[in-house]
């Protein structure tokens, strides 16, 4: 077998088999097969595309190209989340204390930021003592203990698609569904779980920015997951604005914290939260029915056993428990600026790519994978889309450490910001729910 | 600028400007454009495509990466011929003493034999004491003083162009029409003549499989000259059988003296030979009419003014001419065996790649470039397509020095030849002929 004649029959519009494309990630992985062919069969697959059939070969050949987490008994009833990356998505960190209050032993392997998406790793070390570098043996202990951990990601998992989502990034060949969805499924099935619930993300602040395309994707996801004897479930959500109010490291901690509390009870965070904790509880047969499942999971909450659990989880992992009841042992900033509406009339929108873009340059965020973040800066979202304000009703909060960055992040807010006399119309939050036996509109 | 922008870009369909064009290839030049990301844009213009500007672009920058040949005030009368390679095609070796005995001057890089073609160099170089290898200055001034010169190819000329290929070849993307147009281009203007004539062969032992395709490629590398402010047309030729009777060096090389002394009157190589000849003529302007250019040409070849050509080109490249009057001087072979044909009727083709294959096999070729080859060996056809032929008449003849592998080779011939009862139909050789101004169909 030649990777040239891969690469040709790829282009040409054929299928792959699979000893082919076992072949190509073999090659990969021994070097055999240069960079410079692994980037033209790249190009090839995003004109051509590749069959559930392909991506699901590629998905399993990425699995068996690292180590795969061992659940042993707990395979099963063991759940996993992802999220294809949002602003202010700090749904993770609210879901796992949740739904390993309610039984479900939870492992979560979560990634840092980049770029303009927060990382879920940044945000938890951010409390401070709190220890994301667990091994392998580690997180299977601590889920068997306390039915929840959750770690860095590491190389040692899928390091074929770690290799090709390098060459990917400089041969623009990022955008490609089929090698979008091996590479998330490939991750999250190495990661040990045999349920899955992918959040995947449409939208300004999102990577898919339209519905379509997130439907796409997600089907594709499913259905690999079918073919590799996984159940995969993927919500559709909308990421126009940005999720939740906090936006920056420990701002979302916060956050995450008041709605463990039981402090936030409605809008978005608190409706993708209980949203995914029901789809979990019924996806492993907990529960039949949607509202009953929703109720226990609102009676954790008023409690206290969704925030006892956190308690747990950043005990088991080293962190200070004492931030949960003492916001002041975060790293604090050293200024906060309340910025004022300018005019009358309806939030009918805050882009979230500009607000994630003003924390970014607030020191929230990071361009590359070894430049240092700030955990303390970060904006807090006064108003919604949908509230009404009032010319001087304070709009948003920017927590910040440098007065010029702090101008700068006020000029990308108050870009963000889109206020209209007359009242906005909004569509739901969660577009659409894939499961692998059927299709459900909300 | 970056190069992922440059991949991107293309993926999407734009077009690229001359600058960024000329980007790219600078950075393959200087080594900061990593090969993977120019196989993926490679790829990526496979898929989408050049405009014929962006290919002039690319044509002009890989001239520019290397040496020009400047002929001084001779550039402008100067002709340079291509082919895009066929089996048993000694055409250049038949029109350059033609045209130089025409008063043409005529400068000619060539190369060596790949796969399934035959290389002018190597046929030349069967000619003992035959010295290729000019420097760029030796070639000028061989062309100033006796009006032709052919040397091998030099790396000098159009590396950019080497550099490109040797990646098209491993990643499937060699056969993309502004890719093969700007390496055929690119060379033969680096090469420094204004007047270009191309014979872009189709069928079976072509790189075009179709009249079609090869008139894309012959209208895209017309308009390219044009954008140059060359003057190219290319000559749509037929490559279903081999061209002439022999296939093979030394062979090959009988049969071009054969035609010089005007042994060869009828046929597909005086027609194509007397037919680029008559164009050049033309093309230059020495003659405004075709058959007052043909009866020139015939004259300078019954007089043999054409055959003293050709040995002035011998002594001023170091051949022996005495293989002109005596061709016991080439390399003989061992063993010289005549086949016969099985049953009566006409002979509708010979498969040109099949005859091809078999003198690969008997040595005449080579696979790599460092693989030796045996000069003396061949195949000679007794018939051509057309000719009527009786059980027992001699259908060709093989020229060999092992007998294992003219058991082979005469398997492959005998597979080559399709003999029919009834009396085929033959398309015409020149297929159509495309100039900078008109096309002419034939």
């Amino acid at each position: 077998m030649r990777i040239v004649d891969l690469i040709e029959k790829k282009k040409k519009g054929s299928t792959l088999s699979k000893k082919e494309i076992n072949f190509l990630i073999n090659s990969l992985m021994d070097g055999s097969a240069p960079d410079y062919q692994l980037s033209a069969w790249l190009m090839a697959v995003y004109f051509q595309g590749l069959t559930e059939e392909e991506t699901a070969y590629l998905t399993e050949a990425m699995i068996a190209s690292g180590e795969i987490i061992d659940f042993g008994e707990l395979t099963d009833s063991i759940v996993d989340k992802h999220s294809t990356g949002g602003v202010g998505d700090k749904v993770t960190i609210t879901l796992i204390p949740l739904l390993a209050a309610a039984g479900v032993p939870i492992a979560k392997l979560s990634g840092r930021g980049l770029g303009h998406t927060g990382g879920t790793i940044d945000k938890l070390e951010s409390i401070p003592g709190f220890n994301t570098q667990l091994c392998i043996n580690e997180l299977i202990e601590q889920v068997k203990k306390i039915n929840v951990a959750i770690g860095a990601q590491t190389q040692n998992l899928t390091p074929a698609d770690g290799k090709l989502y390098a060459l990917r990034d400089v041969t623009a060949t990022v955008d490609s569904m089929p090698l979008i969805a091996s590479s998330v499924v490939s991750k999250k099935i190495a990661s040990g779980a045999k349920n899955i619930i992918l959040d995947v993300k449409y939208g300004s602040g999102a990577f898919m920015k339209t519905a379509e395309d997130a439907i796409e994707l997600s089907k594709l996801m499913v259905n690999i997951g079918k073919l590799l004897n996984k159940s995969i479930t993927a919500v559709i959500t909308s990421m126009e604005e940005p999720l939740g109010r906090a936006i920056g490291n420990s701002l979302e901690i916060i956050e995450s914290i008041e709605f463990l509390k039981g402090n936030i009870k409605k809008g978005d965070l608190a409706e993708l939260t209980y949203s995914f904790a029901t789809i979990a509880l019924m996806q492993i047969g907990l529960y039949n029915d949607k509202s009953e499942a929703e109720a226990y999971l609102k009676e954790l909450v008023s409690s206290g056993k969704a925030i006892e659990k956190f308690k747990e989880l950043i005990i088991a992992q080293n962190g200070n428990p004492e931030v949960i009841d003492n916001y002041d042992l975060f790293d604090l900033p050293t200024y906060k600026i309340e910025c004022e509406s300018k005019k009358n009339g309806y939030v009918h929108n805050i882009d979230a790519y500009k607000i994630a873009y003003a924390c970014k340059i607030l020191g929230a965020g990071r361009d590359k994978k070894s430049d240092p973040i700030d955990y303390s800066v970060g904006i807090y979202l006064n108003k919604k889309s949908g509230d009404n304000v009032n010319k001087g009703d304070i709009l948003y909060t920017i927590y910040s450490n440098n007065p010029e960055k702090t101008m700068l992040a006020q000029k990308y807010c108050d870009e963000a910001f889109v206020i209209n006399e007359n009242r906005p119309y909004h569509n739901s939050l969660i577009y659409k729910i894939i499961r692998a036996s059927e299709d459900d509109d909300v």
